[in-house]
């Protein structure tokens, strides 16, 4: 690109599908992206929005005219319309609002009146309504007639005169059922429907509990709003597994892998600036001991060791317990076995390691109490690490904290300092 | 459970979905699995095993004798079935094959026939196919005398007279065409048959990036193979995703929450032991400057800040590069601008903190030369984070090694390591 070959590259974009030309502006830098943008053919530029990631998404929807938006918006897809809506800025949102036909306007209105992160939210309305007392053989005729079926039809839904949710009936249902059977006969009771205030989560849950490939929406009122497809449900999932590991290292809000510097150094600071409050922390523990350091300069020496290693176990198993709270394995009826388990586990790893590390240090530096005073800080600190790894997470769940994103810091200050403490602790009592 | 209400149990346990039991297993203790397995109605064992995870799949196969096995194998979808046999061991594996029907037999043993992680592995064989020469009304007349069709099916597959795959023609173009349009005529060119060889993750991509439901598997040749459906695709998204955290602390083996403690201790000790190597080099290195200590104390109770800020710093960088690697943005190409930024942040923040740290250094000692010591090391060391957090993953991933699993250590040890060096070494020049 920045050999101007500009021809060149818009044409090797033209043939591209919607979903590569989005992994390629999420691929590059957030300068260029206006830059490639222009060079996309417009009559693709509604898919590709849709195919890409917020972060993406918002810098490219800021550099566009409303009367473009507009033009876009119109090939889109409800729910995902209703997601570009959410980023715009009040003004535009209105401009580009007002320039859509009153069906599309209604229903991008419709699903805004739900949260973004609700199954109205997620829903599209592009669904097929049956009446219960129709014919199999009316049915065809009508899809026939239609000659064409949203995308990802798998269910039609059986409704009453006032738009009431009856029931789901399958497309491989009406196929194989007689001519002249009625359609209420044929109603699927596995499917039940959703209610559109229903968190994203748990729209997820059902869709695996089920293994269903869509399902309906209704309102409260149980009114047939839309339907949910089993593609939105898979970003859902994906992003859950990813917000935690994304989370655990202070990253939650940079989605963007190529956002511009000044962005990503702000993001990332609070998280520095946090961990620098644990750190002092554990400064501040070890200048308790400053005047042992003089006689004894090895225990400044060795003063890592042991933090470091209860602050692995303690990740590790806060890890493992924010996965199993993840799946729904870990909850209050099974803590104390889980923490049992950790707890016991930390233990044995800390004999493990406490006689392997005595052994190194008393012969490395001929001191057998210095080797015993190392293996009881270690031993202390990774069953304390076991402990911290499932009473934290839990504890934060409890108090409506996330525990993916505050757990680490926390289990680390608690290794860092009962780590610190027993072994100066420990050092300064019997060894000087 | 432990108070004998075994009858309560299994009435509670008769009335659930076979996602709830697998859930209620791997919320068990390894130790009260077999109690509960045999609490639950047989005719269920099939669907529960196929829910269940493979960690604790593998303890209750264990348990089970190899002619209730073939029973409960026979309601299984192959593809899962295929699963189940990969962790029998011989003996048991021939027993269970020979009970069953020849028809199932075979199926198995092609399924069985490839890798786990290709769309081989993947697929079932439950495909509904069709000539491309008969008229949709014959279609229709023939679903409606078979009846019921396979879960999940969206599409059939047009196959020649030697099972050669022609193309997929959806159910919604069959109930959407005229009776006299020929099968041939409503292939959709979107779908492509994908090659059993190919690997899961390859699979995944694609049905993403073509927003399939199902797709037809074909052999080198090109004869049908069987099916996969987007259910089994959901797994590896979410196994992929899940990996990479569980990578990061060590835990990739570890899938089972409540595993026995001295499996699950093994299991870490092996990541905790190569911690215990990295810390050794940092205490080694430290121990370079052991004389220093006895001068200046205050050195020994610094020393851990530019090493902890250096490796937070760095694991975010990993975390991100890691996480757009998964994604497919991060590759050769862009390296270099993904290079700059991150070392471009890394700098930033150093001197951000470098700042903060030094000011608050300047005023507590009183003693602006190690105040701006330690800004020095602050500064190398968050740009070396910046520069191995990039560099580090894009190596070993050249190098055919998960930068997931051995990521994190090598840059723990390389922000240790320069920090350490950046810190005393300085200090060591200026301070005595």
């Amino acid at each position: 690109l920045g050999s101007g070959m500009f021809v060149y590259v818009r044409k090797l974009l033209q043939h591209m599908p919607a979903y590569d030309l989005a992994l390629i502006l999420e691929s590059s830098t957030a300068k260029s992206r206006p830059v490639l943008w222009q060079l996309i053919d417009p009559d693709f530029h509604g898919e590709v929005l849709e195919e890409l990631n917020e972060e993406v998404r918002k810098g490219i929807l800021k550099s566009m005219r409303p009367e473009k938006l507009a033009a876009v918006a119109e090939g889109m897809d409800i729910d995902d319309l209703a997601e570009v809506f959410r980023t715009l800025p009040d003004s535009i949102y209105n401009e580009v609002l007002n320039s859509m036909d009153s069906q599309d306007r209604s229903r991008v209105e419709t699903a805004l009146s739900y949260e973004e992160d609700t199954a109205g939210g997620m829903m599209n309305t592009d669904t097929i309504t049956l009446r219960p007392d129709v014919t199999v053989d009316v049915v065809l005729r009508y899809l026939r007639l239609k000659g064409d079926l949203p995308d990802a039809t798998d269910s039609f839904y059986v409704v009453d005169r006032n738009n009431k949710f009856i029931g789901a009936v399958s497309l491989a249902a009406i196929v194989t059922a007689k001519a002249e059977a009625i359609v209420s006969s044929l109603i699927n009771a596995e499917v039940e429907a959703v209610q559109a205030e229903l968190g994203e989560q748990d729209v997820a849950q059902l869709f695996e509990r089920h293994d269903w490939f869509s399902a309906p929406v209704v309102d409260d009122a149980g009114h047939l709003l839309g339907r949910i497809t089993i593609d939105d449900v898979i970003d859902i999932i994906r992003e859950n597994a990813e917000h935690s590991m994304m989370s655990m290292a202070g990253l939650d809000d940079e989605a963007d892998t190529f956002a511009p510097v000044i962005k990503s150094t702000k993001q990332r600071s609070l998280w520095l600036g946090v961990n620098l409050i644990t750190a002092l922390m554990a400064v501040a523990v070890t200048s308790m001991f400053e005047g042992v350091f003089q006689q004894l300069a090895i225990l400044a020496v060795l003063n890592s060791l042991v933090p470091s290693m209860g602050g692995v176990a303690g990740n590790q198993t806060l890890t493992l317990v924010i996965r199993g709270m993840a799946l729904g394995h870990v909850g209050d009826s099974n803590a104390r076995a889980l923490l049992s388990k950790e707890v016991a586990i930390g233990f044995l790893n800390g004999i493990i390691w406490a006689t392997l590390i005595a052994t190194v240090v008393a012969i490395w530096k001929q001191d057998l109490m210095l080797g015993g005073v190392i293996a009881f800080a270690m031993l202390m600190n990774m069953t304390a690490a076991g402990l911290a790894g499932v009473s934290i997470p839990l504890l934060l769940k409890r108090l409506n904290i996330d525990p993916a994103l505050a757990g680490s810091v926390i289990i680390t200050t608690v290794t860092d300092v009962v780590g610190i403490f027993a072994f100066l602790g420990t050092a300064t009592l019997l060894l000087t």
